[in-house]
Order: C-alpha cells, then structure tokens, then sequence
C-alpha cells in the first residue's frame, strides 16, 4: 500500500485528488496539509480517522507518506516540492508557479537524492496526448493550423496550450514556408503566427476549453481535437502519475514524457 | 417539357449543366451557346442531333429555349442575360463578374418583362443552406464565430463565402460587444473582424473549401457546417433553381432568396 | 412589467429561472410555489421580500402573476398548466410527463379561455434550431443520418432529442430508398433505422448531450451540430419563451414553434 | 540515385507513383511494367527516353532497379513480390490480395535473402497515423467508439480500416465492460460491437473516406479524425516508405511499423 500526502487538501483540486486516491487500489491517503486543516474539521474534507493532518511543513513526520501530491499556491509550490525531495517523498505537482531557475534546481535535487517525480503544468490526458500526437504527425505533414477554443471570459489569445503545442510541433518540423502570395482582405484572419504555425483563437461563452490541431496533406486531411468539459480531467493525468512514479529515477517535466 | 440553352456548355460547369438536364424529367436541352461549338462538334459535349448550336447571341432564334443557362464568363454575363430577357427566356446565371450596377438595371429590366430568374454567385446547396440558418440562429445567438478552411493556393483571405455569411449574420444581429479586455500575445489570433464577427482562415493543402459557423450560449454550442468537396456540388442549387423557376415573377439575387 | 409565478422554485431548474427572471428588465418574480417553501426560507431561494410564496393550488391569489413558469414533476404539471389557465396567467412549463390526451385537452382549453402559453419538452436552443434547420435542409438533401452522442451512464438509445429530429425530418422528405445491396459485418454498425433515417448513438465517459445531423449530395456536405454542456442552457429558451409569449393567443407544443 | 521499377505503371495509382518518383530528388524511375507498356506508348505514360519498358517478369534484367512499386491487381502481386525479393529489389506494396499465408511465405523469404520491403494495405498517411494514435491513446482512455464515413456507393459495413483500428486498439485495451443496463429502442443504435469497441458506419453521397475515433473520459474528451479526399493521398505513405525501405533488414508488413 502507497501512502500520499496531498498539500492544498482543503482546496478543490486537492479534494478531486482525495477521492482519486481513494478510488485506488493500493494507494491510501496518508496525510493532509493545508493551513486551516485540523483534526477536527478533517472528515468535512473526505479524511478518514487514522490521516495525519498539518498545517506547516515543519510539522510533517518522517515517513508518513511515499508520494507528494501537491496542488497548492505559486507561493508555496517551491518549498513543498523541495521539503518532498529532501525527504523521500516523491513529488507529483500540478501547483504553477515555479520559475524556470526553480524547476532546474529542484529536477538536480532529485538526481542527487534519488527521488522520482513530476511536474506538470496540465495533467489533462486529452491535451496531453493531443500535443504529443500532434508532435509526431508534424514529421509527416508538415502543413499545420491550430484552433482553440474557450469560453468568452478567457482574456489572453492564444491559449497557453495552444502555444506549448505549437512550440512542440516547431521542434520537429522541417523548415517550411507559408504561401508568400497570401493576402489578407481582413487583417488577421490568417490567425496568429507561431514560426509559421497559424494559431486560430475563438471565444464564445458556453465552450470551456477545446484544441484542434489540423493536418493537411495531398489529398487527404488528419485532425486531433481534445475537449475539457471539467477540471476533473486533470485527475486522469494524476492517476497516470501514480501508476508510473515509482519507475522515474528523478524529477520529469511535463505529463507527456512520462506517458 | 421545359426547354433549356446552355450558355457556355463546352465549359466544365456548362457540361455539368448538360448532364443535368439530361437527368431530370420534363426538360431537356434544346440548344447549347458557345464560341467554337458547332453542329460537328457538338456530339463531343453530350448534345443529341436534335439540339441547336450558336456561336453568338445574334443567331439564336425566338421560342428555343423556355430557360438560359449561364456558366460563361465575366465580359460575356451582362449580354447574355439582357439577352435572354429580352427574348422571354428565364435566366439562372452561375457566371460572376456583373457589377452591382449591373445587376440592378437587369432586374429592372426582368419586372417590366415580367420574365423571373436567378442569379446565384453561389449554387452550393450547403453553402446556401448554411448561410440561411446562420442568419437564422444569430436571431437567437449573438455570440458567433466563423472558421473557414480552403487548400493552401488560395490567395485571399477570408474567403467570400465567409465575408458573405459575416454580412447576412451582422444584417440581424443585435448590437454587440467583443471582450474588452481581450489580449493577443501573438498578433491575429482572434482572426479578422467584420463588425465584430470574428473570421479565421485556414489554409492546408488537401482541403477542398469548408465553412464553419460556430455559436456559444449560456451552456451551450451549435455549429453549421459545409463541405465543397467537388464543384459538382453546384448542379445540386441548379436542380433546385430548375423546379422554381417559374414561380419567379422577377429577377432574383441569390438562391437563398428562393428556398 | 410583466410578473412571473415560478412553479418548482426550489429546484435546480426553478432556481435557473428565478435568476433568469432577475436579470431581464420588464419582468420580475411576483410569486414562488413549491411544498416546503415559507416566507422563512424564501431568501435561500432568491426571493427577495415583496414575493409571494405557495404551498399549493388553492393559496393562489387573483391576478398575482402574469406568466407562470413551471418545472414541477411529472404528477403536478396537469393541475398546475390547468389552474394557470383557467386564471389567465400563461404557461411556460419545462416540466414532462403529459400525456398527448393531456396536452389536447389543455391546448382546448387554452383556446376557450384565449390565453397563450408554451410547454417544450426541450428548452436549449440549441437542440431546438438544430432540429428546425434539419427539417429545413431534408428538402434539399434527402440523404441523411444523425449521430448524438451522450454520458456513458445514459441507459436508452438513441437520445429523445435524435428520435424527434428524424421524426421531424420524416414530414418532409421525399420517399427515400437506401442502398438495396448495402450489408453488415458487424450487425448493427449502420445504426438503428427510423423511416430510412439511419440513427447512431455513442456513449462514453465526459460527454455530457451532443448531437450532429449529417447531409450528404453530389461533392458537398452539411452538418448541424449542438453541444449542451450545462442544464443552465435551458434558460436561453425560456427568455425567448418570456419575450414571445405575449404574441401567442393559444399554448403551443414545441419551443420551434414559436421562433 | 536510386531507381525504382514501377509494376502497372499505366494504372492510376502506378501513374501518380511515377509523378511522385520524378518530383523526388535521388530517385528516379528506371523501368515499367504493365501488360501493354511498349516502348512506343511510354511516353503516354510520363515514362521517359531512358526509361526501360517490359510486359512480362522474365523480360526484366538484372540490376534494373533497387526498388519495386508495385500497384498491379490480386493475381498479380504474389509473383511480382517473390520476382523482386529474389532479385535483389525492395518491393513497396499497394496491391492488395495476398494471403496471409503468401504474405508470411514473402516475409520469410525476404529475412533469407536479406531484402527490406513493405507491404501496405493503405498507404494513406492520415488513415495509418490515425490508427497508431488511437492504439497509443487506448491505453490510458479505454473508453472508445469508432465512426467511419463514406460516399453511398460502398456496400459493405464497418469499413477495413475501422475494423483495422479496433483491432489495433483491442491489442492493447485493458478488459472492459458497456454499461450493462444499456437497450435500445431501436435495434443497432449503438453500433456494430468489436469486442466491446462500438462501431458506427455513415453511408452518404458527397462523403468521400472519414474515420473518426473517440474517446473518453471523466470530464474530457480526445478524437482523431482522418479525411482522405482523393486516392493521391496513397503516395505520402508511398514517398515515406521510399524514403525509408533503405533502413529495413526485411518485409514489414503496414505502413504504421515503419513510422
């Protein structure tokens, strides 16, 4: 039986993450940290009666967990990770926040503590396939477009997966140009220019969060699409981590290079 | 039985013409106009012994034909059309090119002879059909985007399809506002803005030319959409334009006006 | 202003409508009905301090509402529509459960008593338009199948929504034949078969109610999609109820009849 | 340089290989081989001056070509596969109709002989990196319904290649169970039923080949969508299988094992 300690307990990914876990075989929650959480009020939280409960890091025991879930504040995502590593906890962290300097640092502390674990900005499965499906078709149809899709009060354009995807496709594909004698009767309806790669951003209320990527070939076409209806989506992605962290060997970034 | 000439019927879209009419019940074509078609010739394009051939309009003779058939092109239109009013012959016109001005003074002309036709700059039933409804659904959602899809030649961007949908759309919608407070990190990425509907272009060789007229609601979507997978799709409107033709008592602009 | 009686008040729909009402100007909520409701508790319900509250029936008083909005259950809407009516306040009921004979009586009633109303079993408008568009378009492309697709907990296939879109699909389209010589490998892969009109039902995890008609001819094709992500889209159908009930002079069966 | 022997070069799909062929740099078309090809006629056929022209394998010289296209019909490719193994030429397979006990005959022969190859029953590059990402995405979403989408003309139902996905998937699913308490109440509204994966075939005109495979999960969603517009898509897989037969140590048999 794995046990798990999940900071940010109290908030409503950390509450999804309970019920995830225990919904598992072989994975039992262990302990709780969040800064109103008490022995008292814990079974308002999904906490059984033999869950540690802490408020601070300093009060954590030696031992009472494997794994660190973690789904906290930019704030604190830092220090909890590196009190994981440090003592054996193997951390699985969708909490953002951390700077790229922090993420370096931390992925060292692994290496020399032998400590597995992920960092993961998006733990939707669906957007993590897609990106990564849409990496390897980019070797073979090099012509690509993206659109998102999100819910009208979303501000920046594009989405920050929408870039990440096309960020991965530019990595492998080979140097490509767009028609030079393109004109545009309404500037910007070409969309957003990523090295070449279109990105195309709607917004209308009632989509939530949605990606396509669009592939085009001689006469033939390959689309990817993902939907996120709900942010219980990402517990698909933590799951995934669960089952896979004990085989990481030290701290890896990014869903998709775990899969 | 109707009788039908067919004006430019050596053409792609002339032919395509020919074997429509050859496969409907109650018309036939009684004669084909066309630069070098001859009686010689003329078996080359589907047209029997009995179907007369003209080179130019001054040997057309009185009581040929019941309806015009245009697919010629952009100096030939204005003529063509005059001409078959004037001679009593009901005009369904594929050919662009007339100028607004143009147009007007043929409908004016078509209701002092009292002589219907059709116009259509667009005889792609799905086209059409899609317009008409996005008109119809903006009534009721406001919130409207348009994607449109063409393999990677074409030039221009947004296609004309999607500019006339934009303009039907904005002809009933109630006055509206984009997010304010809207931000683009990659500049076009909220497409091009006609009047606040915002139009995104894709270009990917192997697509053949798509529309997609997508609306949000308060938990909700709706989508129409078209494929023009062949330009044998126009002969689907002609058809249509055939069987109403003569319940037409002028000159109409667009198909969408007759269905 | 026009003043609203809200039947089911302290359900999840009665509670959509109360906000609804709340945010439209010229319409205010007048009164609320429901078992256990008290002018104790109103103020959990958003009833603010001048509304009336309802147990039952025969607490009603004369002319305190206008407009009677009801999503009650199955075994009250038959009394319910019947008192609205008969003390001239006009039904726009969400609530199912009437029978056809129930439904004609009411609809006969309606007529004595010269007072419009509306009962739709679907309120998104989505589904509603998608359904009127697809009548619309079966004139012009009698070749047609329906995909909806739903949660995987969803017992019955296919979806209400899918079976009266064909049924709607069915009064309009020509006599139509399907490939004679079509057969299957796997029993049922063409899909369940309403008049000729081939119907699919997929079901899977995460979908929530999704449906798509699909149009086909000669090298095009047209497709008509909704998505209802959240019951709160109801509430699109029930505004555009509030603001056309005034025009109707009986109570109409179907929110497509009214747009 | 390499040189490539065509097999029905005068066909239609040997004709776009030999356009595919002479618009690659390093290879080059070195002979022909079909019934009637003469030297006279190659020139109808794209085939230049230098280019060899035969009617019969025991016409073929030694050293010809280092590899063999082969788009020839059923009861030709088993003898052209084994002529070209035991000839040194790497064979690059379109046609269908070996058996599989043919095929395991050739792959055996092709690992004594030392010669790399590929034998494909579609070439399409969407359709094959479909199916490949839909056995990847599989494992982590075990919820899934395929639907294909073809022209009205096509007989039988599901497609090859659906049943192709679904085997690939079914390869690697975890065992899984429908809802028990799922009925229909119209018979083959859920699909035709491949070891638990639903599969639903559209049958339309204007559809031309479409696959879409969905899956699901709690609160998300992931498709993979293929279009193949025209039969021209087959050499994108043809140019990669040629780009890469040099790397094989023996005869693959799918497109999808060597990506």
């Amino acid at each position: 039986m794995k046990k798990v300690l999940i900071a940010g307990v109290t908030g409503a990914m950390g509450q999804k993450a309970v019920s995830l876990v225990n919904s598992m075989d072989n994975f039992e929650v262990s302990a709780g940290l969040a800064p109103h959480l008490t022995a008292e009020n814990k079974m308002d939280y999904q906490l059984g009666p033999a869950v540690k409960t802490y408020q601070h890091l300093d009060e954590i025991e030696n031992g009472i967990a494997d794994i660190w879930i973690d789904f906290t504040l930019p704030n604190a995502v830092y220090s909890d990770v590196k009190f994981a590593i440090d003592h054996g906890m193997k951390p699985i962290v969708g909490t953002t926040g951390l700077t790229d300097d922090q993420q370096a640092e931390l992925v060292q502390l692994s290496r020399e503590k032998h400590v597995g674990g992920l960092i993961a900005p998006n733990f939707g499965m669906s957007a993590v396939l897609l990106m990564k499906f849409a990496q390897e078709a980019a070797k073979y149809f090099p012509d690509v477009e993206i659109i998102e899709m999100h819910h009208g009060d979303k501000k920046d354009a594009p989405s920050g997966t929408a870039l990440s995807t096309a960020k991965m496709i530019d990595q492998v594909r080979k140097p490509h140009e767009t028609n030079p004698e393109e004109t545009e009767s309404l500037a910007g309806a070409r969309g957003g220019d990523y090295h070449g790669i279109k990105i195309h951003a709607v917004r209308l209320p009632g989509y939530i969060a949605h990606e396509q990527v669009l592939f085009g070939g001689d006469g033939e076409a390959l689309t990817i699409r993902q939907d996120s209806f709900d942010r219980q989506s990402f517990m698909n992605g933590v799951k995934v981590a669960l089952k896979k962290v004990d085989q990481l060997s030290e701290l890896v970034i990014g869903l998709e290079n775990i899969l």
